[in-house]
């Protein structure tokens, strides 16, 4: 066999998404894209702030020698110690440019981590619903991921938590604001988070970490705080990336962070350097970090995300789906109508509406909207959400 | 403890090339870096064709809606159907956009191949001198390396390949032009390992296959030819970057091609497309695929390199030290005077010289010089050169 068994295994396992893929494919061919709406990608549809092309016009015009040649495995030192002053503005906690790690995307800046911190059999806990990659950057360094269901509203469940913890826990991964559900992770959930972790590397005579996914950070509602991960735990390391709060997620460009006070920071940003090398990331992109400077603090236009919030949640509300109110990301996750998600979001499909089924966040009987799309889909699209849930209520 | 053990102890192992790095910084900061005659990364310093930085403006200018967004985890169809005409133009080989997988760079490659092909145990054959990554982009996967030393002349060793040839070889990856040594593998070598992998394939009843790494491809001096692993072999799959031919080794941009009459093509790509998005790369990064298309068969200017390898190659043939005559790419590989390569490029270092011991290539014995630096640095360098070889002759 050409393929490794593994990675056969996962494809196959997976070929029923490959197969709801093929069939909204089909769809939009039979029907024209125009005539589906399709929810299933997070992908950002609202344009970057006009001073991100302003700085890569404005680099270009400069050429500064070398712009695209190698720079250390970490990221230009300026990039990340402008990063490092807004971390420390955001944060409260004097970061420097020696606790930044330049990367291709949260993503990648996740796989250096994991590849840093876990041994085989490690185990790393994971809330559900997730993000549906998470398991398989765990199974990449054979970690073992202990998934702990949330509570009713999304929120960290800490006494089921507590239940998993273990000598051979390694960290918690949690993603806040929350890709499905748009949960923001509230203050107390994050203290009480950090108390637990805190008593239990006492216990076990070893650091537990928490590491944060936060790529959702700045697309936030109603002022909703996102808690400081930093402010709550020192054995903490933030991922994240400018692929949403930027509207770049094409281009690759993200960053982690280790807590200052972390007692073995040197050590991990070391061994981050160096796996961000080993995996055959080598660095982020050089152009993408020499614009970064300029655009620290700044966002897409939230606003536009809210009124699409705003827009379906009540619509799908008043049709008699059940669902939380988003407060960030852009992301609805509501209760299927039927006990089961696939069947669901394949009646959805006949409406010509492409959404994800919960199973694939590791939630059964709940669907994933994604609504980072123009405001007309939605709209468009609400007649078929409502003949759906009629049919099965 | 916090790191993973393995990391641990890779970082220990390669604690000498720390060391040696730690002190060219501090050779460096004693004497001023332009005191210092660093020799030491292959960081090409011939600046980009003025198309590439045309091809951007021209694309920020346009502006695209949703250039910066995501695409296909395998890249913009545009993109790989460019490329794919560029291969079959230069390869004699009708291929498609769908043999084609857009990457982070060849290192991004290497590894989105390696994961999409290796078996914990199964076994790859890699030739010394090799690159000094591949030993951990392979145990990154838990694949075996089975090292076979090339020839005197660094021409592959055919026999010496046939006899590590076992049911557990998953492949074999060269690297022509080869860093270190300059080396291309000439067309017997190609056609006579293609046919000792079409022998073993059918005698272990299942594809051997051939990975090339060829982001020096363009890197050729005197008319030389790197022959076509696509014509020789059927089983073979290309890793290559932009790194080199268009010098944007910090915008990790690359690609992988499959040969289009590969048995197990599709599989392949899809696994090496899902196996992109897993590890995290997700995809190359979207501008630089963007300008691709008007950018094939480009190249910086390559005589400005072979000048370089001219004037380093003679002073140095003059002085005594013992060298094959670099057919591409931009490094040296002399003997080391002393048997001991690492305490002659520490020799070297009080020059102020910084080069890399074979040993970091598996090829103790020897010392590479990368001659991608401005030509007075070479000519400055060359009393320090003559200094340290009379000393130890």
């Amino acid at each position: 066999m050409a393929v490794a068994e593994k990675i056969k295994g996962f494809m196959e396992k997976s070929s029923w998404i490959r197969k709801m893929f093929e069939q909204g494919t089909l769809l939009k061919a039979q029907h024209g894209p125009d005539r589906v709406y399709d929810f299933s990608l997070g992908n950002p549809n609202v344009e970057p702030p006009e001073a991100v092309h302003q700085a890569l016009e404005k680099c270009l015009r400069e050429k500064k020698a070398a712009l695209h040649a190698y720079m250390p495995n970490a990221g230009y030192p300026a990039t990340r110690k402008a990063i490092a002053g807004f971390l420390t503005r955001e944060h409260g906690l004097a970061f420097s440019e020696k606790e930044v790690v330049m990367t291709c995307g949260a993503a990648g800046a996740l796989n250096v981590v994991l590849k840093a911190l876990l041994n085989p059999g490690d185990e790393l806990i994971v809330l559900s619903p997730y993000f549906v990659e998470y398991l398989f950057y765990i199974d990449n360094f054979q970690g073992v991921p202990k998934v702990v269901a949330t509570g009713p509203d999304f929120q960290p469940d800490l006494s089921a938590i507590e239940q998993v913890l273990s000598p051979k826990t390694k960290a918690i991964l949690i993603n806040s604001p929350n890709n499905p559900t748009g949960k923001v992770y509230g203050a107390s959930a994050i203290s009480g988070l950090a108390e637990l972790l805190t008593q239990y590397s006492r216990k076990f005579g070893q650091a537990i970490y928490l590491i944060s996914d936060e790529p959702y950070r700045k697309i936030v509602y109603d002022q909703v705080e996102v808690p400081s991960i930093f402010q709550a735990y020192s054995e903490s390391i933030l991922v994240t990336s400018y692929s949403k709060d930027l509207s770049l997620p094409g281009e690759r460009i993200g960053y982690l962070a280790v807590h200052p006070q972390a007692p073995d920071k040197g050590d991990l940003i070391e061994a981050m350097t160096f796996t961000n090398r080993i995996l055959g990331f080598v660095n982020a992109p050089a152009l993408m970090q020499w614009i970064l400077p300029e655009l620290q603090g700044l966002t897409v236009e939230v606003a536009l995300y809210q009124k699409k919030r705003d827009l379906f949640y009540q619509a799908l509300t008043r049709m008699g789906y059940e669902l939380i109110k988003p407060e960030g990301a852009f992301y609805l996750f509501p209760k299927s109508p039927l006990p089961d998600d696939v069947a669901f979001v394949q009646a959805l499909q006949e409406e010509l509406i492409l959404t994800v089924p919960g199973t694939g966040f590791g939630s059964p009987g709940y669907f994933r909207i994604a609504y980072c799309v123009p405001d007309a889909t939605i709209e468009n699209s609400l007649p078929g959400f409502e003949k759906v849930i009629k049919k099965f209520t």
